[in-house]
C-alpha cells in the first residue's frame, strides 16, 4: 500500500484518535486494556476507517463527525486479527513484524482482549448514538451505520467467511466456494465500512449502490493480492511469514488459479472497482487512488 | 433454581424464540450455525432474558417488545460461557452436563461460534431499531437498552471481570478485587439485562435506581451460589465438575472466606436485593421470587 495526501490525512485522524473510545481504564483490568491497546496501536494500515471517513466526505458529511464509526470498525478488524491469531485457529506467531497477542499476553487475554475491542466497538457506536438524541435524522443514519457494520462483522459477513475458511483448509474446493469465503471474510467488512460512511455522510440513495459495487470489488482485489503476496511478498514488508498459506493448505485464488490468472483477476476487479464511479469521477480521487494502490501494495 | 409461574411463562416465551434472530442459514456456513445453535439451545436456566423480560413489564410495557433483547442478552451470555470454556481459557469438557461446544465442533469454530454469537446480540438490536424509525420515543428507548448491554457485556463489565479473575487465578487476593471480579464477571450483564427491560419498558426515572440495587445485589449474590455449589452441589444437577474452581485455584467466596460466612453473605446480599424494591411490593413478585430462588438454588 502506497501512501497518497487523502489517505495520509484520514490514516493520521485514526492513529490519533484511536484510543479514545476504549473506556476508561480500571487499574484491576491493566492487563487487559495493555493487551487491546498492544494490537490496536500496531500500525496497521488502516484501510477501512479510513474508506469509512472517505465515504462519509464523498456523501457529503465531514469526516471528523465519523470519526467514532471508523474506529469501531478498526476495534472489530484488529479483534478479528487477534482471534484469527490464536492457536485454535491460524497460530500465527507474527503479525505486522511483532509477535501477535497471545504470544505477548497468553491465549486466555489475547481471547478476552478480542471479545473486549469487539464489544467495545459496538459501545462506541451506542455511545455515539445518544448524543443525537435531539437530531432525529443524524440518529437514523447512525443506527443505520452500526447496522451494516454488525451484519458486515457477523454471520452472515466476516465470522461466517472465517468459519467457511476454516472448513475448507486441507480440502480441495470449487471457485465458488473460495469467492464465497473472501467476499465474507474480507469483502463483507470493507463494503459495511464505506456503507456505514455513506450513511453517516447522508449519502443520497443513487450513491449507495455504486459505493457498494465498488466496495465490493476492492474487498475482493484486496484479499487477491493479500494470496498472491503470500506467494511472492518480501517477509519484511508483510511483516508475517511468507507461504503461510501454503504450510497450512488455506484455499487461496494462486492456489486454485495460479498466480498469472490471480493477478489478472486482481486488475479485472480494481478495473471494476473504478468503472462503478465513473459518474462521480470529479469528487472520487480518494476511491480511485485507493483501488490502483491495492493492486500495487507490497505489505 | 426453582420455577415458579411468572418464570416459566418468560422461560418458556424465550425457549420458543431464541433462534428466531439468528441471520439466515447458508449452507456454506452450516457448521458455524450448528455450533452457535449448540449452545444456544442446550437448556440454560434463561435468567438474564427473563429479568430483561420482567423489567420491561414491571416498567409498563409488554415483555414482547422487548424480546429481541432477551434474546440478544442471552446470546452473550452464551457467548461468554463457549470462550470461557475454551483450552486457552478454563478448559472445560462439560457444560450444563453436555460436551462444551469445542469438544464438539473444535477450537476454531467454538471461538467465531462465540464471536458470531456476539455480533449477532447487537445486529439483532440493531434491526430492532430499524423497525422504530417512525417512533423516536421508542428509537430512542431502544438505543438506551443497547447501550446498557453493550457497557454490561464490555470490558469496564463483563470481559473486564474474565480478565480480572484469569489474572487472580492462583493467587492470593483481597476481598475487594473478588468483588471487584464479581461484579463485572456476573453482576455487569444482569444489572444490563435489568436496566435494558426498564428502558424498553419506559420506566420512569424514579424506577431506575432501585432495579439497578436489586440487579447489582441478585448479581453478586448468584455468583456467591455459583461458588458455593462448586464445593456443595450434585454434579448431576449443576451439570459440572465439582470442585474445578479449587482445581484451578480460582479465587472464590468460600475459598476466601470459608463456606459459612459466604453463605451469610448471600442471604445478606438476598434480603437486600428484596428490601430495594420495598416501595413496589405490589407489583415486583416476580423479583422477589427470583431472589429468593437464587439462594436456594441447586444447578
Amino acid at each position: 500500500m502506497r501512501d497518497f495526501e487523502e489517505y495520509i490525512v484520514f490514516k493520521d485522524l485514526i492513529e490519533e484518535h484511536i484510543l479514545d473510545f476504549l473506556p476508561e481504564t480500571d487499574p484491576k483490568s491493566s492487563a487487559l486494556y495493555e493487551a487491546m491497546k498492544y494490537s490496536l496501536k500496531s500500525s496497521g494500515k488502516r484501510i477501512r476507517p479510513a474508506l469509512l471517513l472517505a465515504a462519509c466526505e464523498f456523501s457529503g458529511g465531514e469526516a471528523k463527525e465519523a470519526l467514532p464509526y471508523a474506529c469501531a470498525i478498526e476495534y472489530i478488524h484488529t479483534y478479528s486479527l487477534i482471534h484469527d491469531d490464536l492457536p485454535g485457529m491460524d497460530d500465527d506467531e507474527l503479525r505486522r513484524g511483532l509477535p501477535t497477542n497471545h504470544m505477548v499476553y497468553g491465549e486466555g487475554l489475547a481471547i478476552l482482549a478480542g471479545d473486549g475491542l469487539l464489544t467495545t466497538a459496538f459501545e462506541t457506536m451506542n455511545r455515539d448514538m445518544l448524543i443525537y438524541f435531539d437530531d432525529p435524522v443524524k440518529l437514523k443514519r447512525r443506527v443505520r451505520a452500526s447496522n451494516e457494520i454488525s451484519k458486515g462483522a457477523g454471520c452472515r459477513g466476516m465470522v461466517a467467511g472465517q468459519a467457511a475458511d476454516i472448513e475448507a483448509t486441507g480440502k480441495s474446493i470449487a471457485g465458488g466456494l473460495l469467492d464465497y469465503i473472501h467476499l465474507n471474510k474480507t469483502a463483507a467488512l470493507i463494503v459495511a465500512a464505506v456503507k456505514a460512511g455513506a450513511f453517516i455522510g447522508g449519502a443520497p440513495k443513487e450513491l449507495l449502490t455504486p459505493l457498494e459495487n465498488y466496495a465490493e470489488n476492492i474487498g475482493l482485489a484486496f484479499q487477491i493480492a493479500d494470496d498472491i503476496l503470500d506467494v511472492t511478498g518480501d517477509e519484511n514488508e508483510t511483516g508475517k511469514k511468507k507461504g503461510a498459506d501454503k504450510v497450512r493448505e488455506k484455499p487461496t485464488y494462486p492456489s486454485l488459479y495460479g498466480l498469472k490468472p490471480s493477478r489478472e483477476r486482481l486488475d479485472e476487479l480494481t478495473g471494476n472497482a473504478i468503472e462503478t464511479l465513473a459518474p462521480f469521477y470529479d469528487n472520487a480521487e480518494f476511491f480511485i487512488k485507493m483501488a490502483q494502490n491495492l493492486v500495487k501494495r507490497t505489505r
